[in-house]
């Protein structure tokens, strides 16, 4: 039996180790287009911020490990064009320009995604950069160094875009931010949202809301790059970012007829099975289900594309495993605050048709009185019809990132917000109050659901 | 209606607080023998680490905002002696000596605990202490001022005599500990509690096992105290600490017939209710169920107090309200060493007549080649029969303090290690690895119980 895998990074690489470890005598091939494997695509805001370090540090495993110890067929430089699906295989070209195919018994689709890029005169200038891939990374960083990059703009404020100001920061660099729309995140109550802000402008980065780029253009002197913005708004920098959202690279699996879903994510059911069942698809370029909500959605992260790598090598050996999906769980460091959410927000969780109240508490990072106390915000949300806890948003200096998982749990247990609160959290004075912030946010929210 | 309350701290006043919000005509007395009302317990090592600070900054709330805006009569120097069930009142002497009834339609004890007293001779010489009550506090901070303690010795190896290590070793006062059984935490596999210990060592706390103390004496100077620890050691030192556990104030209840259960803590059902129906117990001094075992155990802990006193003012002012307990959820700081559990360990497990699997993992607190990363500890139990999660412990220098909530919700809901290990739990590299420290635990533990 061959198992052929498209892509070799978080999901392709996880399903091809599993699948050997689970089955040795399986053929495992995995076709990547690249020369990159394995690594740690989360991290390269973190590596921009130092220079002294290479981005191949972000590589968990090399090549020759997954060939020499785990006998794992590698081709590198293969990209993957067409599936014949009557045929059962794969078609493309190398970066030697030599056609191949490929025959499969199961198949697993793990192409990833690409940054969106705004469609705008000036988009291919150089010094327009994206970052998804370890080559973006490589060029980012390079670009920097060589240009002496003093001014940067960040394109869109999502995660990515949050982190790499961040990363600029750290070096010195003066950093501009825009997005079309007015708020910065808008899966957070305003005044929440309101802090992260205040953070980012604190610490000297400018942000512009209301504002697409329009367009990008070299600068006169030939040096740098001028940014149109809006509003009359022309920014002189030496680097724009385009962080305005992901799209998952699908195409090959539409052209082959399977079904796409949200997002034209690749649509999968809980075995990570596309429309096709000899044809799985896992990581940034398919879907998954919200837990709370059943509805199918596409959540490119890091842990979901891992875990699904196992299970599709788990149901490819023969070992059914059904994923139940993700419950929007996510944390990132902006300066110096955590910033986390678990569930739906209050919109989200109207159009699932629930009947849903929040409620937002301030409270403390440590026990009353205890040195070097924080302020925690958290926004709760829960459903009047049912008491179901729907999800939580947390913003403070100190104990968010960690503390967002019991959320997360509970949402996946379908816990309603009475019994949440019931829930016997770790109490020390240097790690919370008596009463933990959830518990506060909670016994405060179940009031008003009554 | 007349509702009294013995004792003035975590469990009583959240009962005065919560009754009076929920029936402001409800008479509300409060009876506390001492004159401090409503302090933070848990504070007081990290307030004696710091000689600046007043053991006072601990009060949470002072007796005149209870009296003046919460309109509860709460009676200082009133110690409560007896309770006359057939007459319904509270009998008593107060500070001056007077004796006191005051006759009660519900009636709630809330008298805590108190430490062990190793019973040896020289246990009331001056310099051996205790700490639980905010008296017993400012007590030990006035004797290690006057006095200059710069050498203690500390017997019981617990959380307040660990907490009270490193608050010692703070400020500068070298520090000895002993106990007689020969592990640290016996509730954690060796190697983890070894770590703490070497933790513990290397700090410079000298630690003796297989130690009881035999006796105390002053020493010849007049100046000191000299600590028989067994094996003929003779330790010389200014202060000798008593934490070698605590003991619920039961007597009261005991004296009145009402049921004992473990460790003589008064038996309360889960509405808080002792066997007398209109006598709650609520604190350190009234038992409570492990949601896990179904079985009433004793555990004194700042967290099940507060949310006590809360369930016991709701049914008596008709709110009907059953907590289901506590999962054995505790966490402590050890000078860099987070330390925390949830649930049972591997004996418990089996004394409960579970058949239990345990796993130990050694994980990273951040992603792979984010700096700062930190080793951390897991170990992780699971039943064989039903696949439930049953415990988890945790050491490590950082990132263990609030994951151990996770494990604590996921107790509550009954998960198995297999539907924990599929939770979407956050990830971003300051904070995680992709795949958490939880989830590698888990997923190693899952592989072990098939």
């Amino acid at each position: 039996m061959r198992f052929v895998i498209i892509g070799a990074n978080a999901a392709g690489m996880s399903a091809a180790s599993r699948g050997k470890r689970n089955d040795p005598d399986m053929e495992v091939v995995v076709l990547e287009q690249t020369n990159d494997v394995s690594y740690s695509a989360c991290g390269m805001p973190y590596n921009v911020a130092d220079p002294n370090r290479s981005m191949d540090d972000l590589v968990v495993r090399r090549a020759e490990v997954f060939r020499d110890k785990q006998n794992i067929d590698l081709r590198l430089g293969h990209s993957a064009e067409a599936i014949d699906r009557e045929n059962k295989k794969v078609v493309g070209t190398t970066s030697q320009g030599e056609g191949f195919e490929i025959a499969y018994d199961k198949l697993a689709i793990a192409t990833g995604g690409r940054p969106i890029i705004v469609d705008v005169s000036g988009k291919d200038l150089p010094g327009v950069m994206a970052l998804k891939t370890l080559g973006d990374g490589r060029r980012l960083k390079d670009y920097m160094a060589r240009q002496g990059v003093r001014h940067a703009l960040i394109l869109g404020m999502g995660y990515i875009g949050l982190e790499m100001a961040e990363a600029l920061h750290a070096i010195g660099v003066r950093t501009e931010m825009a997005k079309i729309r007015p708020r910065l995140l808008p899966w957070m109550p305003e005044p929440m949202s309101d802090l992260i802000k205040a953070e980012l402008e604190d610490k000297g980065v400018t942000l512009h809301f209301g504002s697409g780029v329009a367009k990008i253009e070299q600068q006169s002197s030939g040096h740098g790059l001028k940014a149109h913005i809006g509003n009359g708004n022309e920014l002189s920098v030496d680097m724009v970012l385009m962080g305005v959202g992901l799209r998952p690279n699908s195409e090959i699996a539409a052209d082959a007829g399977l079904e796409l879903g949200p997002g034209a994510a690749i649509a999968v059911d809980k075995t990570l099975r596309t429309s096709d069942p000899d044809i799985y698809a896992a990581g940034d370029c398919a879907d998954t289900f919200n837990v709370i909500t059943g509805r199918r959605v596409w959540v490119p992260l890091a842990l979901r594309a891992n875990r699904a790598g196992w299970a599709v090598a788990d149901n490819v050996t023969g070992i059914k495993v059904e994923l139940p999906g993700i419950v929007g769980t996510a944390v990132f460091k902006v300066m110096d605050l955590e910033v986390a959410r678990a569930g739906l927000t209050l919109e989200e969780a109207r159009d699932a048709g629930f009947d849903p109240v929040e409620n937002s508490v301030k409270t403390r990072s440590r026990a009353h009185s205890h040195p070097g106390n924080q302020t925690i915000h958290v926004n709760m949300i829960g459903d009047r019809k049912t008491g179901r806890l729907l999800g939580t948003q947390m913003v403070g200096k100190e104990g968010v990132a960690h503390r967002i998982d019991a959320v997360a749990v509970a949402l996946h247990a379908g816990m309603s917000v009475a019994d949440f609160v019931q829930c016997d959290m770790a109490y020390a004075p240097p790690f919370s109050p008596v009463w933990d912030p959830l518990l506060t946010a909670g016994n405060q929210l179940l009031r008003r659901m009554s």
